[in-house]
């Protein structure tokens, strides 16, 4: 048997055969196909809500497979499943890993039960496949039991949030994959553009000369900001709670458990795991989550503004500021002929609207634990992983459809930078502020530069004016 | 041809083969197979963002072939198309509508471009299914061309929205379908107890005698409320903007156009069509969606009241409140055995908390809008969709999988509203409210009933106590 | 004595004479000054959280004071009090009623309990002020009774959510009144500048001629609509709960009550007050004030993408679109001499800012009530009142301080319109989508006029030109 | 002339008296008794949104107070301002430091400008201040300057942000004081409860035992980790911008000024303030604002949580868990007597639901930038300030008048922990999960213990029941 016939269409084919299983509420058929069982059927049958399976989050079941593994090789260890068991164990949670068996897990991502639909698929899958390995039947649990067996020495509240960290690690080195792309893009873009000359603007007015690469290079720098705080979130979701098992009493668990799984995790994931300080604490607490999703919408907040601004500096043709080209992506209008249209930051934005809501999904369920667990965990979950590949895309696409292509108008950035009558600043300390005020305003009237008013007048000597009105080198500090 | 034969697999498997289409930008080769043309071959490309596919929304594909008959039966008339251009466009529409050529349209819902990819993947797909039925090669646009005659006298500035809004108003009908079965449900509940008294609470605290069908009526109440107000919502989506074009100034179309169109879409929509006030206005305004998206979240946040409301009540099996039991579902616990959860509850509660970002990402893309456009109204039909279809199965799923099970704790609830303290609220009228309270904490301290402690006091006549405290006369005004 | 010598510093100065008063708890000292009594006096010293105290909405105190004088008539009416105490309360009510005893509300607008807090400061102050006018000391509470006498028939359950609505009502009256001044001055300068043309913009970019007329005339159709959208919300405001008392039974209220003091309040408040269908639901449920915030919100966002496009049409002086004037209102830098900001419209662009907090904690807020109440109604109001009035003194400040000193850029209008290669789009349908897609990408690579290339090219003949080119021609419908 | 007699009421006695001051607009009359000048005096005008004055944050003052001392200094040693003028400005900058002018910031909060309004006022005042100490009358600008003496070397877009995040390290300390005496609060009261066995519970259902040490232990495990995070925040706010003057480029600063002023900048604040790296991306971008948002969303979130899990555990007093005690603090209703509500944590979930809809303000706002700044600081500013303070007293309150009262129900807690079907759970070992399902089932329909059908049924030997069943040994991982 190989994973790759393993089609949802395969299972469903033969779904006319099944096979009974049981549990704590009665019987129930599940496809003879299938490597889930009964806590898979219900939660199926139970959940036919998003239409958008866990399978949609390759990372958590990956994230998954490894946490069971490495509780197989510590159970080992301790004697609570026998060898045979654990290798059995271990090479499904091996097949997992690797992709195979994604369609497996139909279950909602909107699913009540705090995770235990997963778990329990995630068990049932683990367990099918181990016993087919194994050379037996599907359902012949007396060998290799969901609960008994893989699901030893865990629950849900530990393992569940367990996987759910380690699949946002994966989904975080995705996203600072992509940002870090971003900011790169960027960093080339200012150091194409370093030494042209514009006009820069607060408040949408005309303030002092800057460069574009200036410019572009601040929004290399916000990026690389976010891209280390991201990282930084990594090694505090690398902090499990295995072993901690009900509430985070470590009921059913021998005390050695908790320190040979959590090395176990750091063998077989490669990520510096570490258990938490407070078990009952981290069995429910979400704030770990509000941070990833804080961290996940800083970052949205800043290509909101990039995407904003280019939109804004790339309005034109010819009645917008017309400051920057980006790359003709795809024709604009149906009706207006020729018309280009922004379309890859405006795709960005949207898809910082959607990390706003992400935000306000994952606050609202953080912040509705009760007791000792938070049910609503896996909502976090998905919102998070959703909001993170959305995110990474769309950087992605600005990146390689937009960015890499943006030339800049040096004409008139020049123009501008030059003619701006904003240039009086540079003589606040000539003139004096008042003073000022008059030569800008006189300039501005007449439609004429400041340099030429102030010579005209005689304010200041005219052999500094050509090196205080220099806009070039009145942007000396950014650089 | 069949439709049924148009699977992705099948245009993925002859991708090979392709053929050559052009735009303002340059050539670009499109499967052969497609349906779709250059501009939608483009988007596909230029945002490979959420990987959510605009026919994961058949409601907005629907609306829009409905959009585009109308636009071609007002264009017949007019003398825009020819007679046989129309009844191939009219065709192809039906097909669309029909639901057979939802593959073709496979642009990102995040999509840059404020529809128009959209917009012309429909204009597209009708041109090429159109020239298919008068037996023309896809891509032969001299005879039905996507712009100047499937789009004829439109822009994707009056096209999109008027789609928009008919697809909501189709999701809106499936979402009070939903609404209104759930509320019946929690009405019949609510005959099933309305003699049944059980104790009032305000903030947690022990409160007055109530009965269940009270309270269960409730539910009834909020949830026919916001029927009503859904309903209401469909009436200020029917308001379309044909007509317009670009902007709202009606360029390109004729002057009679926007009133046949308006009244064509009326005859194949069957919806109460009509015409915006101000054609500029309507072209940039997204507050009609502001307040479907209030809507949906008010919905919501009843449902999150009355998801938390049945946690509670159903709390227990021992150290809970215990009121009412829910259906068991599924095994609550990997761990402990013959746990139950109220796992559909919580699935409400994570689809509200989906709701809440709904609006977050709504009401930030509305706000966004600049000058003529709101470039984010993708952003906006799609959380609006997916919003609405997530609360509809939530709500299909509370009732079929919980409410319609619930029963209800009878002899828990009339010792607890018997027992009260808080029975001395009745005797205020008699004694003062200062005596009442000496009356309730004396009762309270000595673990006996206030009924006991009034009597032995002698500070009401016995004869009046039995009526004065009895539970069930206690709660007539809210029957 | 007068309300006007009852300022807090007059309270405050004798706070070291008090008069001792007890509840449940115990006694406690008030001061000998004060109108409030224990109640309060523990309020004050449980809240002292935001720093923001009921009288800072002296709509809530007015409103309050008419929905207990409406109560203490129906009592009269129904021999619950007597006609002297009847008397007493009604003078007192109307006192309030005038503002002279706003600072007697010293209660925390964050205040736990429900608004019993508020409830019981209204109660006392009532029956204080009662006392005083009967010629009686204060605290003399057996002649008239802050619980027996004043709240006499009610329980905060019912008279708060009262008194919150007809706050709002007052509220929203003078939101009205702004939107309806602030919608009229935009009409107004649409009428000045009707047949101004400018060059209107989808997506930032150019798009089609239009006039500043309908530029303006949109500003002034949504805040139109928001206006009745806001007057629609009073009706549903109007409908109150009295009667309901404790968690909407009735409890300690004659059946006759509940429709004589709805009528009572209709008297004395001039509001068309009605009573809830449901009593039990209306207690807890906080929907209207979601809807209310959901109104408020939509008049923000329309607002918000004002502010937004003022600050756009105004850029510059030089290097912005400079399309249209707004007046100086101050300086705009301390160290860019002349440089004058849109400080009008940023101000409006915060108080959208916070108006959107104000959903979120509204949302939030009325999600979270349990069973038979929602404990958070006081965040609600003042959260409501508070936003309310930011966006009634924005509005005010955008109009007299901007709007109505707005003029156009005449000329600029008028050439970027008239030399606009979008004009290509008025020959689609002489020329076809794609010859025109041509013309306009030859007019803008050559800097002519597509008027100028269409007729060197000889592609239309030119006495339809001047017809078909004619910026204000093309804006016919949108007027 | 001391600070003290500034009171505003003093200045409005005289505001008859005026002086005339002009800026680039005219003239203006300035009330002769004030500190500020017309800058101010034209914000008052403009900015009647909020009603709250930038006095509210006295921190935000002092901040600006030190900021623009440390300028004066670094000035001094450039030969910028003479040392007379220096030594008034330190002097002036010391006395409102001080809190005696706080009265002499009345612009409104949110004022449009991106800050420049509150600068400008903190200048006149300064220098007006200066002028006096001089020996000077007020408006002597020719001696003391504001923009050129005063605001020497510095813009709003430097100096305006130095200040706020000033301002936020103080309110964060402050935060972090409150903060953390709760956790200690938490802490104690779990020392006082460790040994106290309950029964920990899962999605609202009966879940394994635990103590009630562990479950306030979570709580203080909790607050610290926020205190860590607060702390955590203050390095980052403490990079500043200081001479990076209009938009991050140097302009009118002397190129050592950055050094000096920064290091200045540590000396009279004790803030181990550096420069930032990139400043003109330092000057627009609002990150770690959002940053600063987010953690304080993070506390409250927690908050939330622990106000309500008090209020489930507290619930009662009969019908209700009735596990905890909280102190009585105010009568609960004004109808039911004797009703006791937990009134501070209602308040505490009121501020939390105020700092949720502060973080939506921050992000909309911090989104909102545009080009070289973001003009919405202002906003951003006052919202993080008036969060941080209600949390605080969120949590000063929640200390003093609740968790140092709380008392556990030890009785209530060992019955449901010993008697709770859910130690089958420490059966599965034994019997494996499936016959614990039977054997839980089977005590709960009894009604007895799953000690006793165990022992009845003899599935387990009797010696090692009393060790797998003991509740209190269940709980030793999380201690």
């Amino acid at each position: 048997m190989t994973a790759a016939i393993l089609t949802p269409a395969h299972a469903t084919a033969s779904a006319d055969a099944t096979r009974t299983e049981h549990d704590c509420i009665g019987e129930l058929q599940v496809p003879l196909n299938a490597y889930w069982g009964i806590h898979t059927q219900r939660a199926i049958e139970n959940f036919p809500v998003s239409g958008v399976p866990v399978s949609r989050h390759p990372e958590l079941i990956q994230a998954y497979a490894l946490v069971k593994q490495a509780c197989a090789r510590a159970n080992v260890r301790l004697g609570g499943i026998t060898t045979t068991q654990g290798r059995l164990i271990d090479a499904a949670c091996r097949d997992i890993y690797n992709g195979g068996f994604n369609d497996q897990f139909p279950v909602d991502v909107l699913q009540g039960g705090a995770g235990t639909s997963t778990n329990m698929n995630m068990n049932e899958v683990i367990a099918n496949r181990a016993l087919e390995i194994g050379g037996h039947h599907k359902g012949d649990y007396a060998i290799i039991h969901p609960n008994d067996t893989v699901n030893k020495s865990q629950s849900t509240n530990d393992t569940y949030p367990a996987a759910v960290r380690l699949a946002l690690i994966f989904a975080l080195r995705a996203l600072i994959r992509s940002c870090d792309a971003l900011a790169m893009s960027f960093l080339a873009l200012s150091h194409r553009t370093e030494d042209i000359v514009k006009l820069g603007r607060t408040q949408l007015q005309d303030a002092v000369p800057m460069t574009f690469g200036q410019e572009f290079g601040a929004f290399h720098t916000v990026l690389a900001n976010d891209s280390h705080k991201l990282n930084d979130e990594i090694a505090r979701l690398a902090v499990v709670n295995l072993g901690g098992t009900a509430i985070g009493t470590g009921i059913c668990a021998d005390a050695r458990f908790r320190g040979l799984v959590t090395k176990e995790l750091r063998n077989v994931s490669g990520i510096p795991a570490s258990a938490a300080d407070d078990p009952i604490a981290a069995t429910s607490d979400m704030a770990d989550f509000v941070d990833t999703s804080s961290h996940i919408k800083r970052l949205a907040v800043h290509l909101g503004k990039i995407a904003n601004d280019i939109r804004l500096l790339t309005s034109g043709p010819q009645a917008g500021l017309v400051e920057i080209h980006i790359p003709a992506r795809q024709a604009g209008s149906s009706i207006m002929p020729g018309k280009i249209n922004p379309v890859i930051p405006e795709c960005v934005n949207q898809s910082v609207f959607t990390v706003m809501g992400m935000d306000t999904t994952v606050s609202c369920a953080a912040e509705a634990g009760q007791l000792q667990l938070n049910a609503f965990e896996p909502v976090i979950a998905h919102s998070l992983l959703d909001g993170m590949r959305i995110l990474a895309h769309a950087m992605d696409t600005l990146r390689t459809n937009c960015v890499e292509g943006i030339t800049v108008n040096e004409q008139i950035g020049l123009v501008r930078a030059t003619n701006s009558a904003s240039l009086a600043t540079s003589l606040n300390g000539y003139v004096g502020y008042e003073e000022a005020v008059r030569l800008a305003k006189k300039a501005l009237a007449e439609g004429r530069s400041v340099h030429d008013v102030a010579v005209d007048e005689g304010v200041v000597r005219r052999e500094i004016l050509d090196d205080v009105l220099d806009p070039l080198k009145l942007t000396r500090l950014g650089r």
